[in-house]
């Protein structure tokens, strides 16, 4: 079938980012939104949008029922989940398929198999995919647990089975905290996931996270679109990507990218999905998770290899079978993503939302912006605190980076402090700039005195003299003076330009 | 040697383009500006700027002493200096390098030679590159002109030597007509050149525009980085452009590139330049001028190469060999740019400057905005009254097109009126579509009627009540309805988000 109406059944930037290639292919879109997204760009941007609640996810963003309520009374056609909300709920997936409709994701079975981690490695086991040596299953006789603890080496990991984002997850160095840990471990998961049930596995040194993008149809074709290297995290968050890795060979990523697509054939999987790895300072690979939905970070992977993922997401629910074929594709240039929160990095980032006063995007050759804000426009509290997501794609890695800094530079924000001078920090490190790094980058080598300095007062005063000056057409005829043969009058621009994004 | 410092001797949108790359290689830039452009983003953007004259261009942008003595107060290494204003004077880059700078660009030679269309013939004389049948020099016996022209077959055109952009230009039907249009060719080029020589070329029948860019080092490497196709022109002045060329099949472009390369060759010929061709409905393609520049519409080509133009030319003038060889380069995708003029497209394309009261740029995977504007600033009368170039990139001719459409109704201007209506009515045209339209295309197919019409009163002003809705959240609270199993309210957004952009 051809899609004609689509509901976006999300908020902020992928929302609009999923309307905007739905406009492209001439397809109608539909927003919902809640009391706190009243005047946010998605419900502007779409053909038609609907209120559907308060502003907490549970009471709109959240409501199957209502969604799949508009659907039916707008004479929708599909829903796009995003990412979060309903986008890995098995059960909307379900429901949204009795009522007729077609859910832009795998099938429900997929997502179901691969939420639970014991399930997705049992799902996987007749593959030949390299996995963190651990327990089989779920821990029930800890005497057993230490023995193949010991059997594994420490220092070793206890992981929730329902987990993510680094909840309910701890290390032990030795057996004699394995207890002491281990009771830790099924608290945190027993309080964020309502299951306490845990599992353990080899803790790999100087670890990278680096994920494998694939793309599978409803006819078995599955490809997969290379990596995106994600070391770089805050807490288990990701806070820059790029694509492609810079430490792959060519050799493992062809394994990976076989392991990946691997793992998608296990679970029947269609659509676009993820599947993360963990990458030990060998270039041994290990399988972590799959993620069943669009990640975050897929702009990375659409800058280098020319593919819409969404585009490709909503062929494939229509089910047309794949066009792109592996051997069309391949590595052009280098893209590196940052991601702007609405957070203080001087001060533990914590968040800091509030109205975004000034709010410029970086714009030129190589630079992508993917937000869902405009100036004067407030951040509400109730959501994740990202502003946007900064893109730059260069030719090689060095230059992708180097725009990566001017695009930094360029952005200007205030209201808000945002986490932009610590994604300069990042770009501008050693370890990063080498791609010598692990996911240990922040704690290792970030504290809040690393970041560039705020120009002091005296510059800024003068920068807002400046700039006075520049807006009331009073700068002193410094040309006239100059044709006399005296000297010329300068501004000097740089703080000028900086200082609205500076509080 | 290597640039420290970089004076852009130009405005608008190219001096922030140089400029951003600049930034990107660590280069410190210094701008210059008129007094119509003391509030300019170029002027804010650079890390120094300078008033250099009143607004005129004679007084200020071609002020190549001030530009000059500038640059010896402010210890500046070089200038680039865009395209127009002192661009192709060869003059000024004789003047630049006595000064001991280096000139962005080629030698004053070459610009010299290629400035003059009959001294160019000359040069390329000695490689065999196709050329349009006509006469090998000015026309200084008219009855022996007339036996050429009978010889080559009418239609002919009479062209200024020292012509461009259509001046001076005229078509002849046939023998009877040759006097009247020769006097008339004569004299145009007397009074916009002051210099009335022409010669004569064959008419091309159904003609296309299609220009190759090169790069050439100072060390004898050529390279080119395939065609652009611009011949959608509006009273010969490119108006949409795109690369790859829709008709272009492998063979013709490898012998327009190689021939675009010994054009270069022939006037030992370094930095970035643009081969002109024009190409025939059987494909046959002639030389027509070579633009010792970097173009407006060279941002197509770096869309679908990946290599930053302004950065070879930077690279170039600090002597550096070319790093890219020709069998490094392919083309990736399609991209495709059109020009937003501050004219009203429903009455002649008359320039209609002014303020920008409403100035939002469109967004997104695949689009790029290079502008020298924000919301507020007025478009000054003494200039070109481009506002933006706006370029798409996609995977496919079609897709980058799709992109474009949406990115047209992305952009909300109000305040003038623009191009962006016609730009719409190019990019759904079926002879655009199709890849079969000449440089008539606009003459032959455009007339205001064809402009998609703005919504009518009731439906803006619906509209602007929506809008007072979203932006005082005073919207009814249509998901409560909808929650007691009632009709949902839906608001219709399309005409809301584009409101703004229609006066």
């Amino acid at each position: 079938m051809t899609i004609e109406k689509l509901l976006v059944a999300n908020r902020g930037e992928i929302a609009l980012r999923i309307m905007r290639t739905a406009r492209e292919m001439g397809i109608q879109t539909v927003a919902i939104y809640s009391e706190a997204d009243r005047n946010a760009l998605h419900v502007r941007y779409a053909d038609e949008a609907v209120y559907v609640g308060p502003a907490p996810s549970s009471e709109s963003y959240l409501r199957a029922d209502i969604i799949i309520d508009v659907c039916k009374q707008l004479n929708v056609d599909a829903i796009h989940p995003g990412y979060g909300f309903l986008s890995e709920n098995a059960n909307f997936a379900r429901l949204v398929r009795e009522a007729g409709l077609l859910f832009i994701g795998p099938s429900p079975e997929s997502i179901e198999v691969m939420g639970s981690k014991l399930a997705a490695k049992a799902a996987v086991a007749t593959y030949n995919i390299p996995m963190v040596p651990g327990t089989p299953s779920a821990i029930t006789d800890r005497s057993e647990a230490k023995i193949i603890s010991a059997k594994i080496g420490y220092p070793i990991l206890i992981k929730a089975s329902a987990g993510g984002g680094g909840k309910g997850m701890r290390v032990v160095e030795s057996e004699a905290d394995f207890d002491e840990q281990m009771d830790r471990a099924v608290s945190e998961a027993q309080s964020a996931f309502g299951d306490g049930s845990v599992f353990i596995e080899k803790y790999v040194t100087s670890p990278r996270h680096v994920e494998i993008q694939v793309l599978g149809d409803q006819h078995g074709n599955i490809i997969h679109l290379f990596e995106r290297e994600c070391s770089v995290q805050r807490r288990h968050q990701k806070v820059v990507e790029e694509a492609p890795s810079a430490i792959l060979t060519p050799e493992i990523r062809d394994a990976m990218g076989r392991a990946a697509v691997d793992v998608a054939r296990a679970c029947g999987y269609y659509g676009a999905g993820t599947v993360e790895f963990i990458v030990n300072d060998k270039l041994d690979f290990y399988f972590l998770e799959m993620n069943t939905r669009l990640q975050v970070e897929h702009p990375v992977t659409e800058q280098i290899t020319g593919v819409d993922l969404v585009k490709q997401m909503i062929y494939i629910a229509e089910g047309k079978p794949l066009a792109i074929r592996q051997e069309d594709l391949e590595i052009k240039g280098h893209a590196v993503e940052v991601r702007v929160y609405a957070e203080d990095p001087a001060n533990n980032f914590l968040p800091d939302v509030g109205t975004l006063d000034t709010y410029v995007r970086p714009q030129g050759n190589g630079v992508r912006v993917d937000d869902g804000f405009e100036q004067g426009m407030a951040i509400p509290i109730y959501y994740d605190p990202m502003i946007a997501k900064l893109i730059t794609y260069g030719d090689s890695r060095e230059e992708a980076i180097q725009k990566m800094i001017r695009a930094i530079d360029e952005y200007q924000i205030s209201g808000v402090q945002t986490t932009l001078p610590f994604c300069r920090f990042v770009m501008e490190h050693d370890a990063f700039r080498s791609g010598q790094f692990d996911t240990g980058f922040v704690s290792k080598y970030f504290t809040p005195d690393k970041l560039t300095p705020a120009p002091d007062v005296a510059e800024s005063e003068l920068a807002a003299v400046l700039a006075a000056y520049l807006l009331n057409n009073t700068r002193p005829n410094a040309g006239r003076t100059q044709q006399n043969g005296e000297n010329i009058q300068v501004t000097t621009q740089k703080s000028n330009w900086k200082a609205n994004r500076l509080r």
